[in-house]
């Protein structure tokens, strides 16, 4: 089963729209959408900004394959539209903040410009990579926020929505997991990975200490063992033990020890004294089993002696939201600002051309809020809070940069950060700059997103004119 | 962004196990696995079984590619091994229920025979395939048991779990959807697709009447106006009618209207009336925003005007649950049987090469019971509730047929059913002959799941065994 990532990776309605502009000569109409999205997932205080590389690259080299011009056809698109999009190329420009930077509600991420036809095009696929990817880096970094130095592997790969789990693993490693053990992402991203052995080696043998010694003297190197198959104290740690001295005896050293069932925190604490009163403490102790941030958080707190946590499924599929709610929204066409009314003020779009100014401290933290303005106006001297008119803050002497870097140029890529070294790097960054109240997990301190005089006199007037 | 089915979609694990097999001259050893889950999602009463066809597909077609061999190198794997690895196919042989195939906790799914190096290998894919695809099946089929003859659209692919959106769609359509909007996975799987149109079409104009015009004089066949951008009632339905009216003089006819937001219930109603006063009754409505089968319930118990349900996240990503529990363990090595023994008998496996039988009333609706038995022993006359010897039924003259055929032999497929609308038959005759309470939402009729005395006896010596 192969995929291929082509321009047929899309909603047909994009289709048929770009139909409907092609053929009444609007096709090359400029227009502006922005990405932004409503709600931080896990009750947070941000979100990871993540699968900008992968985007950059996926959009560069769009196109419609010979087989998607064939269903189109087959499928009653018309023809000279058709003919148009075998020759289809991205030619806009996006705007993003660096991968791997924090973001909140409300704030336009990515500011995509090109023709309408091209704009909307590429719509689906960017929601589909960007909304997953920071879904899972912003779990990924919430999980490392508790777990100190500790090592964290992401092995979620058999609970993982299909194919998803490729940029699961990814995003996983960029928010903050250390390898995966899913070997396809690893070499098709350059990722750490890692593995250790699963019950049923243990099985196949007629004893435990059999199942040991042989993994161990065929993968001396990285032998972690799983000691959990029958009983973790009374057979598989007093087991692992000899097979350690045993690799002692070789010059080798046996990694760690991997618990899979049970109360991790009391298993990890026997395990530990076990292991030290055999001169092991250098074995390490690996705990799996359905964690996630909080088991994590609780067993640390409980002094757990755990020194690599394997999450599987809560993080691959970034539980419970397993969305984020991303959105694309037209914000000027042909010129002009646009808007997207609704009965609530918060799904109101914001219309225009705009810039982020995320404002920091003299000491270079995080000041907690961003100003989102007119793209030329530049850093406003107040914002205002975009669904509550009452509340504004005077943004005067302090300290902004503005957010949205250009990316894409006319369809070419103008600044591609693919490390994902580098980008793991700029996560970890950016929240040591952000202050612990927008960490916690239990109410977070709320990071304010305001707008400008400017875009809020823009928004009312678009507002009460179409409401009417 | 290509991805390519390998057989470096694993876990790092599995190839080092294969590495230890290998070395320690094992790798030949026969082995059968089980595949079956513990928990229905949704709190639920059944799982549609789904993703055999690509599952096998899959491994029918399994290389190591050139790719994955140099990765292999470089990061420690034995030379001699990796070698081995260039040739390698998988030649063992695999039984399940048809594709569609309602399925219940504990019981076998898939048995998995042939050399413990070959059946490790192929885990990770088949418990990613299977695991995901039957989620999203059993998630639409929920959905299609209370939408009636309602049309049912999936649109989830820019919030689904990246590239998990491919199969997603398959699934969806198989559990009871009709239509996916996903272009690239209707055509990789055959599927009908359908779409409508977005807000930036109708934002994109300076009214939202030439909107609704240009659309429709572009997309004459299956037209579907969307009517909430601005007021649904006051701007959208009334443009709608007017376009609709022109379409008629024109011999066309307007498919639908399509409303996202807003209370479904109310606006459909007002919607209808509208529609049907202007004489346009053959005029359906469609309605989305985070539905789910609850929601359509609720709709459809209010009596709301829709005919048509435009349904995203919710199905595509399979929430609240996200994934299947579906697990992969040894039962047999060597010619013998083999256990992974658990503090909770729940999670200790069953032992032994098994066949699941399933009951039937005289009228051929089920039964309400399936029984694991050993492969050779037949249809057993009592079966024992697996987790509560105290709980047993007598089968005696209950109709049975097993649930296991062979559909892969020696690593060649021999029963491929590939059809998307037979599969999706499948599904319904099947839900058909289930009775009602095992359907309903809240805490449905439990499916009896039990097994022979002779495999009873088997496990709980082995328990009794490695317990100690």
């Amino acid at each position: 089963m192969d995929i291929q990532l082509t321009a047929s990776y899309t909603d047909q309605y994009q289709l048929a729209m770009g139909q409907a502009y092609y053929l009444n000569n609007q096709a090359h109409t400029p227009a502006i959408f922005d990405y932004y999205f409503r709600k931080i997932p896990y009750e947070g205080g941000y979100v990871i900004f993540s699968g900008l590389a992968d985007l950059l690259k996926t959009i560069e080299q769009l196109r419609f394959s010979q087989e998607d011009i064939e269903w189109l056809l087959a499928h009653g698109f018309d023809k000279s539209y058709v003919k148009t999009l075998e020759n289809f190329r991205f030619t806009g420009s996006l705007y993003a903040p660096k991968e791997g930077s924090l973001v909140f509600p409300t704030e336009p991420i990515i500011r995509i410009e090109g023709s309408i036809l091209e704009t909307q095009l590429i719509e689906t696929l960017l929601l589909n990579i960007l909304n997953f990817q920071s879904l899972i880096a912003t779990k990924a970094a919430r999980i490392r926020s508790v777990a100190s130095q500790k090592t964290i592997s992401e092995f979620g790969l058999r609970r993982a929505q299909g194919l998803g789990a490729m940029a699961a693993s990814r995003a996983a490693i960029i928010g903050g997991a250390d390898s995966t053990s899913n070997v396809a992402a690893a070499q098709h991203y350059g990722l750490n990975s890692s593995g250790t052995m699963a019950h049923s080696f243990v099985q196949m043998h007629d004893s435990e200490l059999e199942a040991f010694r042989k993994f161990a003297t065929t993968n001396p190197k990285n032998c972690v063992l799983l000691v959990d198959t029958y009983n973790t104290l009374t057979s598989g740690v007093p087991n692992a033990i000899k097979v350690a001295k045993e690799m002692e005896e070789r010059g080798e050293r046996l990694l760690a020890v991997r618990i899979d069932s049970g109360d991790l925190s009391y298993l990890a604490r026997k395990t530990r004294q076990q292991l030290d009163a055999a001169g092991l403490s250098y074995v390490q102790i690996a705990a799996s089993n359905q964690l996630d941030e909080y088991v994590v958080r609780s067993l640390l707190h409980q002094n757990a002696p755990i020194d690599i946590f394997g999450i599987g499924t809560n993080l691959a599929i970034g539980k419970p939201n397993g969305a984020l709610d991303g959105v694309y929204k037209l914000v000027m066409a042909g010129g002009k600002p646009r808007i997207k009314v609704s009965e609530s003020i918060k799904k109101t779009t914001l219309p225009g051309k705009k810039q982020v100014y995320r404002m920091y401290t003299k000491e270079g933290l995080l000041f907690g809020a961003d100003a989102i303005a007119e793209s030329t106006e530049g850093f406003p001297s107040r914002m205002i809070d975009p669904f509550d008119a009452h509340k504004s803050m005077s943004c005067k002497d302090i300290i902004s940069k503005p957010l949205l870097e250009k990316v894409m140029d006319k369809g070419r890529i103008v600044n591609l950060i693919d490390d994902i070294d580098i980008i793991k790097k700029e996560v970890q960054e950016q929240l040591q700059s952000l202050p612990p109240e927008y960490k916690r997990f239990e109410n977070p301190h709320v990071y304010k997103v305001g707008i400008s005089e400017q875009i809020k006199t823009e928004r009312d007037e678009l507002f009460r004119k179409y409401l009417k």
